[in-house]
């Protein structure tokens, strides 16, 4: 460790592509190393990236991410300063200089399958497959998994709570509490992706075109003499969209205030008991003539809070969800994995697998056939080897060889084979998915599990392949 | 919601200062608005961010972050098309252009006072305080928080690891399952404050100077025809630096081909029961006559199975910690809030306070005096007025009035008072604060809780002060 950095600048770390490369763990450096001094550098391999379970609760992922990942891949690369600092670690030392001159050159030019974002996917489904010379596949790992990790667990924490809200408004509040400021900028993206209606992250507004909202704080109705005074100023500057905040004393005091100052967007509760305080605040303002004043309620609300408020018939108009959200409190941390498949090497193709204990994988590249039945509701899904078309022929089953293909070609070569779609798309798959679901998966409570079925192809391979020594 | 920004680089958010004015809630911006139009500009406010509750099963906090909030307080700006983004939301449509004149020239004026990083600190006292004009103290509240509520959760949960480790070394493994590559990095700078020796994460060591760990994957094992000849190039390419990964076919089968490659750093356990794994390893490697080899175990470890292993004696010389460490997992957000406690206007100086259920606050900028007893060992806080000395003249009690003040200048008008401590010497600060721990605070189980202390002053103060209406 050494010292007297403090001075650096830190923020922003990935501003120049040429640092991307660093953006990984150690043992991705030391396996090109071993990689390349091996001659495996024409040996192609094939990754898949998936969740062995499903987290806590949850009945389905909605798939968050892969802009980044794209970007990144994109424009991965490292930087004469990087090829210095990994020469100069000390665990560098026995390396040779024809690796360095070959990470110098380094650029993602490989293969990129993915299911695209907003996509609901299920426990051991491939939600990316990246197949590249080893070295670049190998490498990517780290970035990619800690991007579509982190969406994804925001994303499919986001749809909970949306669906908790049953057709109300949930924004995302939780920036505050975030991992840090990025996170809680590409946080409030995989929540918009999960179905809210904006953030309070004016970045993540400015970087993902998001709709953006906000109130005031209780510092603000303190930084006045009175509360009142504190409203009327808020309304003098905002005529037509002030929403006031009005728990900073006395809450149901604080709605008689807000209404005096004029005709205003609405109130904002942030303590106290919800569902009598929703109620009495909605009629201090249909009382004061105010029946289009909205209600916004915030502070420590998760999906089940808000699913008793709106049980309860609570006249809450939106919800500002933080904490929970932001950080997916109760499975913060979604355990997707990144498994080598398929070796290409020499005209011949080895699918893979692992066998450690608790930890066995699934080999060689796969697809995910989606099932729909007659109502267009998701019946079930099908993991298939990547090139297999399940039951092709069996026209006598409607569902079986009709399942759609989830993972769709991304990068090819390295470089986009299309457009990625734009968020607001984004968003409304998400939506259109969520509502294919199966009632019993979707429910936020004790959700049944889908049903994902394994090839009778992927089956006998398994089944087939011998243990490597 | 905007269309079509699919294209545009988002990593690296916050590479220009001109950026950091909107890293923030939107909140801030509209009650900066309303300030300025109310004629508040010269409103000085005192906020002080703290920690309401110890998060779940912590006896106390470390602190950490506070080099990126001095970063982004220097830094603080808005460049002319970040103006122009905000004047375009339709909310700011009233607003009048010399908000926008007023926040175009922003900067950080005001003052920092902080609990230096790697301070063990508890709950309700301020780890930091800003006195600014109060559009700047306001405007800065979200990064703040976003960051130390981030790092110190990290730091604090390592310290947790660590203290379990007893001696031995914890290495950062986390980055792909923390909530994005950006936590990864600042979420392992925490873990190093916290007490690891280092972290898996390259970018992480650049940034910061940390120690870098790697071995490999059991990718690279798989993507050889055996399991031998995976050892064999990666200890060619690594011939006094390997750490051979033995999990990925039969782990005690890998250690003993492990050794037959020559001598080694030592193996890496990933998976399986740790305790007779690493005790039957650790027979074959001293049967080779590797007694010097080392014995790397992770695998979903947390504090609790470290504690176990240790504590039954496992021959293991290193911990990797990866999830549970880099999100703090079992208390993944750290609550801190960034609270109004004092206004000076027109030469008056007003303390204020919050009464909001459950989210009452202290009035009045404090301070954190921290008494020892004849061993060193830190005995109690005392959560004081700032200009306060606690019993000043009370020389009958060694305690009392001989309380060392937590919180110390860092920004005075903007400006660095001194340089910042380099990160070797938080962590030994970091690990110093630990050992003056009493034993009871400080063990993994059921910590007591620190007596912290009200000052007899600050006592009187909220009692004489009447509820604000």
């Amino acid at each position: 460790m050494s010292a007297g950095v403090a001075a650096r600048p830190t923020l922003g770390l990935l501003a120049h592509s040429g640092l991307y490369g660093l953006a990984t763990d150690l043992y991705e450096i030391t396996m090109a190393a071993a990689y390349l001094d091996a001659g495996l550098d024409v040996t192609v391999a094939t990754f898949e990236m998936f969740v062995r379970d499903l987290p806590e609760r949850r009945g389905y992922l909605v798939v968050a991410g892969l802009e980044q990942v794209v970007e990144y891949l994109r424009g991965l690369s490292f930087d004469g300063a990087s090829i210095d600092h990994l020469r100069a670690l000390p665990s560098m030392a026995d390396v040779k200089p024809p690796v360095w001159e070959r990470l110098r050159a380094l650029r993602f030019t490989g293969d990129l399958w993915a299911i695209p974002e907003g996509t609901v996917a299920f426990a051991n489904e491939p939600l990316l497959r990246v197949r590249a010379p080893i070295v670049e596949a190998q490498l990517v790992e780290t970035f990619v998994l800690s991007t579509v990790n982190h969406q994804t667990a925001i994303a499919t924490k986001a749809a909970r709570v949306v669906e908790a809200a049953a057709g109300r408004g949930v924004i995302e509040f939780g920036a505050r509490r975030a991992h840090g400021f990025d996170a809680a900028v590409f946080g409030a993206r995989a929540a918009v992706i999960g179905g809210c209606i904006g953030t309070s992250n004016v970045l993540a507004g400015r970087a993902f075109g998001l709709d953006v909202y906000g109130t005031a704080a209780h510092s603000f109705t303190m930084a006045f003499t009175h509360e009142t005074d504190a409203f009327a100023a808020f309304h003098r500057t905002f005529p037509r969209s002030s929403i006031l905040l009005v728990d900073t004393y006395d809450t149901l005091e604080g709605v008689r205030r807000a209404v005096s100052v004029g005709p205003i967007r609405g109130v904002r509760l942030d303590s106290g008991d919800m569902l009598p305080l929703s109620r009495e605040a909605r009629r201090i303002l249909d009382g004061a003539g105010q029946p289009r004043a909205i209600i916004v309620a915030s502070g420590d609300l998760d999906e089940e809070r808000v699913a008793d408020l709106v049980a309860a018939g609570a006249p809450i108009d939106l919800f500002g969800v933080g904490t929970e959200l932001i950080t997916s409190r109760d499975a913060p941390a979604l355990g997707g994995v990144y498994k080598l498949v398929a070796i290409d090497r020499g005209g011949e193709h080895r699918p893979v697998r692992k066998l450690s204990a608790g930890k066995a994988t699934y080999p060689d590249a796969k697809q995910v056939l989606r099932a729909v039945d007659g109502d267009g509701r998701f019946a079930y899904d099908t993991l298939a080897l990547a090139d297999e078309r399940v039951a092709d022929g069996g026209a006598s089953d409607v569902l079986d060889g009709r399942g759609e293909p989830l993972l769709v070609p991304v990068l090819r070569g390295g470089e986009l084979v299309g457009e990625l779609p734009a968020l607001p798309a984004i968003r409304a798959h998400a939506r259109a998915q969520r509502e294919s679901l199966p009632l019993s998966v979707r429910r936020l409570r004790d959700p049944e599990r889908y049903p994902v079925r394994i090839s009778a192809r992927l089956e006998r391979l398994m089944t087939t392949m011998h243990p490597e020594t």
